[in-house]
Formats: C-alpha cells, sequence, structure tokens
C-alpha cells in the first residue's frame, strides 16, 4: 500500500514516519511507499524498509490538492497546518492553509474519478470554546473562540460531508494537547505543560506561568501516532456518519504533572520549576478546555495514558534513550 | 439607516421586505433606503415609505459581494441560499452558492475598511443530524447528514468567528421549519406540513404521506420575520460570543397539526386530507429533528408561536385575507 502524509516535516509527522519504519507495515499491510510533502522538503529518511518520496508543496496553492491527489494514496495523513497563535495572528494565513488547503485536498480527491482514500485529518480540542461543563461530551457543540479552531471545525464539517457522499473515507480525530512536546521551549501560550517536565529532565530551570490548579489535557506524542495509526486502520463501518472524533486524553492539574515528576525523577528534578505567575497566560489559557469525556474513540478501540506519570515515562524512554539529569 | 436584503426575491425575502414597508423603521430608526438583491431582480414594490434599489446579482460570482459591501448598509440580512433538496442534488452548485457566496460575503466586509454592520444571517436546523436527545439542547453537536446543512454550519462558524475579531456583527439564526407556508405544493420532502394545511383551507384535497405520530419543528412565516427583525436590532453585547442561535418553534406531531386544523375550520376542511403513506418520504423524515429546547433565544427576546392554532390563524390572516373555504 502507499502512504501519503502532508505536513510531514513536523514533530507529528517526523514521528508518524518513524513509526511506519519501524512497523514496516499499516494494520498489517505490507508498505510499498510513502510520499512525504511538506512547504519544505522533508529529509528523505535513510533506513526505510519501503520506498519514500520527498516533495516540497503548498497544499493552499491551487492546483498543488490535484498533483497529491495523482498519487492514488491508499491513505492520506493530512497534518499540514499552521498553529493557533499563528492563525490568529495572520488571519489571511491562517484561512488560507487551514481552510482552503484543506477544502483543496478534499476538493482534488472529490473530482478524482472512482477514488476513495482512507483520510486521516488532525482536528484540535480547539474546536470546543468556554464556557464549558466540568467533563465535554461527544455531543457537546462547537464554539471556537479562536480561527484556528474555526478552521478546524470547517475542515471537520466537510470531511464528514465529503465521506458521507462517498467521495472520500475520512476519520477526524481531535488531538489533546501533545506533551511532553519534544524540542526547544517556544513562546506558545501552551508550552509551560511541556516545558515544566521537559527542561527540569535535562537538567534546566524553568518558568511556570500559571497557578498549580490549572487544569488540562494531555497525550503524550505516542499516543498521537497511535491515534493516527489506528484512524488510518479502523473500520469505517463502525465509526458510522459522525467521522470527527475526541481523542481520549488525560486530565490533570499543573500540581499533579508536577507530582508525578516528582514520584518519577525526584525532589531536585522538581526543584527546577520556578513559579512566576504571568497574567496574561493565565488569562489565555482560562478559556481552555480542561476535561473531557469521550466515550465514542475509547469504545472505537482509541487509548491513551492512564496516568501523568506514565507520560513523563514515554518522554524518558523516546526522548532521552531512558535517563534524565537527576 | 440603509438595510441590504440579499435573497430578497424569495419568500422570507419578499415577506421582510413587506414588513420594513409596513413598518417604515427598524427598531426605532427610520428607514432611509432599501436594496433588494437576488439572482433574478427583485420587483420593486410601488408603496415603499423610503427609498429602494433593486439589483440582480450573484453572490457566488466573485467580485460580486465587493459592489453589495460598497452599498455600506448598516444591516444586511443574507438570506440567499438554495434549499436542501437541491444542494444535496447539486454538489458543486450547494458549495459554490451555500458556502463560497457565504464566505465571499464575509470577506467582502472583512476587506472593508471600518465597516462593521450588523449581519443577520439565515441558518436552519439542518446543521443537527440524527440521532437527537428528545429535545435538542442549544449545547447539542452538529453533524448534519446533508450538504445543505453542511454549508450552513460553516456559514455560522465563519459568522461567529470574524464577529469574534470585530470584522462584522453577526447573528446566525437556525430557522424552525416554516409553517404554513405560502404558494404552490411542491415537491419538498417537507412540503407536507404546510400543504396538510394550506390545501384543505383552499378547498383542495391534499396527501399525507406520514403517519400522524411524525414530530416536527414548526414556525410560522410571520414568526420568522420576527426573528429576523429581532435578531437585527438585538444588542450584540448581550448575545455574547455565542452568535448563532436555535430559533424557537413548536414541536407538534402530525395528529396535533390535524386536530388544531379541526379545531380552527372543521371536519369538512380537515376531510381533505388523504392518507396515502410514502415510504420513501417516511424514511427522509426519520432523520430530521423533532423537537428542541432552545434556552438563548427565548432569553434573548426571541418569541414564536406556543399552540398550532396560532399559526394556522397566522396563515388565514395573511395568507386567505380572514377566511377560508369551510
Amino acid at each position: 500500500m502507499n502512504i501519503l502524509i502532508i505536513g510531514a516535516a513536523g514533530m507529528i509527522g517526523s514521528k508518524l514516519t518513524n513509526r511506519l519504519i519501524a512497523d514496516g507495515n499499516l494494520g498489517g499491510k505490507a508498505i510499498d511507499k510513502v510520499i512525504l510533502v511538506d512547504v519544505v522538503e522533508p529529509t528523505a529518511p535513510a533506513d526505510a524498509p519501503f520506498a519514500t518520496e520527498t516533495m516540497a508543496a503548498d497544499l493552499s496553492s491551487p492546483g498543488v490538492a490535484a498533483t497529491l491527489v495523482e498519487k492514488r494514496a491508499d491513505v492520506i495523513f493530512h497534518l499540514a497546518a499552521i498553529v493557533s497563535g499563528e492563525a490568529e495572528a495572520d488571519f489571511e494565513k491562517g484561512y488560507r492553509i487551514n481552510l482552503d488547503g484543506t477544502r483543496f485536498l478534499f476538493d482534488a480527491i472529490q473530482a478524482a474519478d472512482g477514488y476513495v482514500p482512507r483520510v486521516v485529518f488532525t482536528s484540535s480540542i480547539a474546536v470546543f470554546g468556554a464556557p464549558f461543563p466540568d467533563a465535554i461530551p461527544d455531543e457537546f457543540h462547537h464554539t471556537p473562540l479562536t480561527s484556528y479552531g474555526t478552521q478546524k471545525a470547517i475542515g471537520e464539517l466537510i470531511l464528514s460531508d465529503y465521506t458521507r457522499r462517498g467521495f472520500m473515507d475520512g476519520i477526524g480525530i481531535r488531538l489533546p494537547t501533545i506533551c511532553v512536546r519534544p524540542g526547544k521551549p517556544n513562546k506558545a501560550a501552551s508550552g509551560f505543560f511541556s516545558s515544566i517536565i521537559r527542561e527540569p529532565l535535562a537538567g534546566q530551570e524553568v518558568v511556570l506561568p500559571v497557578s498549580e490548579d490549572v487544569r488540562h489535557w494531555h497525550a503524550s506524542p505516542r499516543s498521537a501516532i497511535n491515534f493516527l495509526i489506528h484512524a488510518a486502520t479502523i473500520d469505517g463501518e463502525k465509526v458510522g456518519t459522525r467521522r470527527n472524533l475526541t481523542m481520549p486524553g488525560l486530565s490533570v492539574t499543573v500540581g499533579e504533572q508536577i507530582e508525578a515528576l516528582r514520584r518519577v525523577a525526584g525532589d531536585n528534578v522538581v526543584a527546577r520549576i520556578r513559579r512566576e505567575p504571568d497574567p496574561v497566560i493565565m488569562k489565555i489559557v482560562e478559556g481552555w478546555p480542561r476535561n473531557f469525556a469521550p466515550v465514542r474513540a475509547p469504545a472505537l478501540g482509541f487509548r491513551s495514558e492512564t496516568d501523568f506519570e506514565q507520560i513523563i515515562r514515554a518522554h524518558i524512554e523516546d526522548e532521552l534513550g531512558g535517563t534524565f539529569v537527576a
């Protein structure tokens, strides 16, 4: 089988590529070829047990989607998006990349005769906007409070309608906040959820800008890749007409994150967290979802971590070679 | 003040025009001019106490939205859409008219410097798709089962985001099924809800294609116009960030419709209804919403009929000059 990954150069895209290389198959079917696409040409993996092709392509440029669809991949992972902060800061770019790009892709699939690929679309919990119930149920309405969330919610609607009409076989997955996100600290308002774990484990001091009672919804990068693989291989009949699913995750407070870090790595590591409340970040975080009660996705076999220590251990195993700076 | 009605030649658009002519003002502010736009040039009303302008324009043609926005109307009623059946039968036309047309309009408003009109957008209960709870709450998610419902749900999302960003001041209203719809019987699957009242009152026999226990959600044309007027004049601050509202309506069974007709017009009129169950129509109707529990719209002052006799009497008063064929 052939697989197309759009947005392959990002954190999720490269971890997905590595997972496909490790597995050599998808849902038990041997992989013949993986096509890696991003706005900047992804690096070709050296060690793949299948053919790979890399392409620089901007899905939001008219005509590009058709060239990608010509590859006739059996499975398309559509991960390409600009992030929430950028979509908010640059109105035109957000709608162009996140909405038009997605619609161009889905329309190119619709226009391709007899081609009905499985399309896995990464949506987001940003489709939800406050005020929320204590735990957001699967049936809660989408009232995004960001342009990014709006663009993802629209992508979900088109995916669902095009699947219902038989143009494609789409599954949309609403990812939790990915934690522990590897790499350098960034200026994203959500960055501290990861950096308060990642930096202390690397021997670095880190600033916690919110109070410890802030609650949020997490899954590890490893779980995110599991979600993508499961979404690519699940029986569409079982999913039914409601093609967009809130993924399972773990709702913990920042205080619970810190206590889990203490249990895994000890007091010395935790002592590297410095509390410096930032009213701007606290205000932003107030509007974010804190907890969900997903029923459908777990019933369909999607699994995530069940305590935060697992999330920390996944980071130590997958990113730190099993060790940390004690 | 100046008012722009896009989709002015339709049933709702012409009734809204007549209401503005009767009132001469909108929310207490004198109307200077009303601009009536539709794909076919609307008829200029002869008796308006304000200036009128009529235009033939297709909002889905690039550039047209900008010419409409140049009018700098204080209030825009965006009623233009192709109906559910047509949007389902003609994929390309539905997305072009109902989605692209709406986005072109909202984008043209966004691009106009310092212009932030009140925009009233007619959405639909078709944004909801089965399975439903007994009464659909305001917080229920949007999982449309038609392309029309998908296009309306996307319009709602863009309206909400553009309002949040300060580009416009939008209010989306999800209309119930309009009953009694005036005019000739048509082939819409929902047509019987109106025709079983309208045709007998006009002395005509009519076919009822479903069983009497079918339940549906109704409001009169008169209420629909009240909703539009109220949405045009309501304080946006009071509405808050959730700009799309399920309008109040009346949930009744077909049997209750018929008994109301009997009370208003007598046994002879009811005897003109012939029962001829149509499995195709029964199947379509099964997927439709039956009942809602709107809380926000009534709290914001939107009002509809509270029993079906009022809906029948509104039809007799507004369409039949106060009489019917006994």
